[in-house]
């Protein structure tokens, strides 16, 4: 990877004068089905940036998972920069595996002129979500749902790289239908730095000069695109491999766990732990695993309280440790005299094994 | 009230040199035991600058009870004015009757320097809310719980005046909790136009300025004062007796409605009628109410599937207005043939029965 | 007029239920040449409405001349309503008279795509300006101007009244050039409170939207919106008579204030007095006008090295109180022995003589 | 450099996990004199990010340069982010020089309580500015000026590094006059990407918070942080000779350019050349230095009336290349038949002659 980011142009960003970045962003585009890209420092940057370009002006009001990063990660980003107001929803027919239609509909304002309502101008997805994938039949509704009513559909799809591996398809079976997408290129690809938003011409060319105004303008980002561009290529194919290893985890853990469970379902690359049943510490499995096995969880600090743990894997994890991660398991569970608790917190920003 | 406006004195209160305003603010800044008073258009006015001079630089974010007017119908303003993300709050300690210490727990957020978030800066409640009343007792605990966490406290109380009435208790034992108050003399105190807010000096002095800035500084607001003055001394009294009213229109509805159903407690001065089990049309009876007994409910169009309807009681209706009500339900309900239906609709936002 | 205050309509205003607003708005609309109007508190409001009701999305920039009240006096409005960049202009072609095509050209920044820009969307005239009236051909001008750049154009007429009395044209003339036009009704027409936002259906209907989110939906405003109506048809038409007052006013000042200078063009109703030539003390011409005459300017504070004051002259101000003002300044410059002094401050702000 | 950047840490910057990236900032800000620095992506991410941590809320307005990059190149951020009013200053005592404390207090608003006025908040200063040096001595009176009035001053340092060498002081001796300091690594030190905010550690704590909501928070920033470390060490040292040979290519250009002008003083790397005097065209000028010499200046498009372009130099330029420049410009000179031509146009944004 050093050599491509080594070998990459040395054009400036801001006046769209580099290769690499541009190579990357069509790249990326036509995986996409979408006409254009832009290539940011993150996604946050990318989320953000597609609300305030395909928003016009307030009042407006967007939907969203009530657990979505854009609503509970990004800072309170939305209110301020795009002065927009969130009705967060809950996923309530799938028992909060996926938003559906019908529970959109519960929040949905329509712009039907009444001067004490912000109408609803945009919905916006995540996929995956805690690790879990939205059916594309699920997101062929919503988009049906938001054509008819003149609103914008936008996917935060940091993952949806998993998503498409997981579902079997196309990217852009899934990406093709929102009118934004915002793709990471750190976390499950791998790449150092970055996020590339996709959408039309028009989309693109007003978030690259809110790129500007947010600072998010940089000058010779080639060998970071460069690098990106590898990981698009080399690690991506990788992704299945890592899904099946995330399954293999969680079936150990809950086989060798003694109640340990694992609560969210196991469908890419992440595995929701909570050892509470187990008795196991979360902070003595961290040492241990550290110490015994060089696996870094992060969490050798977490409260006597916290018993749950997202554990996130990547493409250079190995089987090897997958099993090496079980057998400390095993071996807590089978030695400790700590009574079973109940589950009272959780970590909930952390990544946790492996990178974010 | 006509004479007293034309009495009043005729001072430009952007320059704060009308008496009849600076008299009214500062009596209602005694009447809530607060330092000062600032009177405004409106009550969303008063709401959005008490907000706006709070709350510091984001990031930052409020709770409050997911239902109320500062989030739902305030075109949004929270994100707009002052760039403030909303956690709403489901009120589930007490299945929606008033929000709990324990709920605000769920959702707040401490300022632990976690880049990711927009940290809990200030919660805002609302009393009375849909006509009911929140207990003094969990004030109080909100407020030991918001001085703890070095949040401020705001109270949306447009009708906070029906709230001291119904419990019976001076207004400042309410409102001195709280480091802001919004309070309309429109709606229940029935003035032609406007919201006194108070809060501390600083604050205010605060609060003058965006006034300023959002336009609401107007010249001869005197004769609009005076008549808020005289009716806080003339209409707020005879609160209590429309408190009976009331509860005796809705013991009436129920009583007569043969399947009607109140279906939030009467506690002041609204009633929440549900017309599904009667098998009466909404639209039907308010034209039947206004041909035959002069009563205006405003829901002649109301579609069919609406059953729902808020009917809000003011200092000018009588009780023979409110018999006379019932006897048109009483005879309706008796003669209907359409079969009882589900409840589908409900009219969410337009008052009815009397003033807003 | 409070007679007519008094037989107003009772309608609650945020649902366009009141007849005496409907019935003020449609005529100023019919007056100016526009669509529509909408009645709010202040001419603050009615401006910051314009912009934030006539902008779509950041990046925007807004031209205005460099002494522009929305600009100085505005708390800064633009910015924080609007988001919008203010790149001042300065009247250079007429020496500070007015804003020419030739000036705005200067500043102008054409929306190019250059990220680094915030291209202009909005310019904003005000008339008059200092009392002083922009010629009519040249707001054909820059009309033009703002068309061919696909460029909003908006007045600030606060005090257009007196723009198309000094003309002598239909006030329609000059309004039907913009696409947005804010008039008083207090200042120059002498209604207690209110303006009077007009432009096209679309435009109001959205600037309707925002001013409930600014908090300035107010609800009985019958009474104000009527007596703003007779004040347009009453008061009006008093205006010529004003300012051939104000001119005898200016005349009398310099001829007999001995070095007392009227240092801006009296075109309408204000005169622009600096008393350093004549080594009159302005707090002490303030106090003289007062226990001599009656006469209230509102500088008898005024700090000793400020010279300069501006007289606003209303409909209620006799001829008689004109010359009782010279004669107090002749006596005043015969007797005085304090030295001429240099020109060094300003009471940029603050009106006088008479209302404002 | 890329041996420096491939041997970087890999940590998680937006979890202040890099050792590369915070090795920069404690740097750059024991260099600069202040208690902490944050790593960002772009000069105008540093300057936005101070303005929205300094300032606390509106009505605020902040005094600069009318020239400077903040007002002007940055999209209007200053509006969009912080809420600010923008009151431009010219720098007339200097006739365009530099701003000094005169010409500020021309446009200073204090904080009386004003409510029409959004009182000074941040002066922010530029050095350089167009390649001009602010004395020092100028800056220690604003620097008095603004703590007098409680007033912040913020620097604008993306080349205060020329700033330096040229005045031939330390980089704390300036620097150490502001609250806040933004200083580019690109531009005139040569890293690929990024700026350093420096301030005290409340500041920073508060910019790094707004730098994720900014969408600012960048991963594996470590290669980058260690190029930048990398150039500050090896490329400033040869800033002087830079500069020297800036001098050397005006004077060459004034010398041999038959009427071509250096319009602004030549104090750091900057040489601002006018060819309207010598009938040279730019268009043809920037061909020949390419096809002749292989000097890209960028302007071989220029439209005809184009005369004036910005010539920046950087650490990569050998003497030999200006000596080729002005050898060209000698040749175009002898044989040009076009006459001289009044300068009517300028290349305001682009940069020419090597990096920006």
């Amino acid at each position: 990877m050093f050599a491509v980011m080594q070998g990459a142009s040395r054009g400036d960003d801001v006046y769209e004068e580099d290769d690499s970045v541009q190579s990357l962003e069509a790249h990326v585009a036509n995986l996409t089905g979408h006409e254009a890209g832009l290539f940011c420092a993150s996604g946050t940057m990318t989320n953000q940036l597609a609300f305030r370009a395909s928003l016009l002006t307030p009042p407006a009001s967007i939907l969203c998972d009530t657990r979505s990063h854009v609503f509970r990660y990004e800072a309170g980003g939305l209110a301020s920069h795009s002065s927009a107001t969130v009705y967060p929803v809950e996923a309530i027919a799938t028992q909060g595996h996926h938003l559906t239609v019908q529970d959109l509909e519960r929040e949905f304002i329509s712009d039907d002129e009444d001067v004490h309502m912000a109408p609803t101008r945009l919905i916006s997805l995540e996929n995956t979500l805690s690790g879990t994938v939205m059916p594309l039949q699920e997101i062929q509704n919503i988009r049906r749902f938001a054509k008819e009513r003149n609103v914008r559909l936008h996917l935060d799809g940091a993952r949806v790289w998993n998503a498409a591996v997981a579902e079997g398809c196309r990217l852009k079976d899934i990406t093709s239908e929102f009118d934004t997408v915002s793709l990471c290129v750190s976390k499950g690809i791998g790449a150092p730095i970055g996020s590339v938003l996709v959408g039309d011409k028009g989309l693109i060319k007003k978030a690259r000069h809110f790129r500007k105004m947010f600072g998010g303008g940089w000058r010779q980002a080639g060998g970071l695109a460069a690098a990106a561009h590898w990981c698009i290529e080399n690690v991506w194919p990788t992704m299945k491999e890592t899904h099946t290893l995330a399954k293999h985890l969680a079936e150990g853990l809950e086989r060798e766990g003694r109640g340990a469970k694992v609560y969210i379902p196991v469908e890419t690359n992440m595995v929701f732990l909570d050892l509470a049943g187990s008795g196991i510490r979360l902070s003595e499995l961290s040492r241990r695993l550290e110490a015994e096995k060089g696996i870094k969880i992060g969490n050798s600090n977490a409260p006597e309280t916290q018993t749950q743990v997202r554990l996130v894997l990547h493409w250079q994890i190995s089987k090897q440790a997958v099993d090496d991660f079980v057998e400390v398991v095993k071996d807590m569970a089978s030695t400790t005299t700590t009574p079973a608790m109940e589950t009272l917190g959780q970590d909930r920003n952390k990544a946790a094994y492996g990178s974010r």
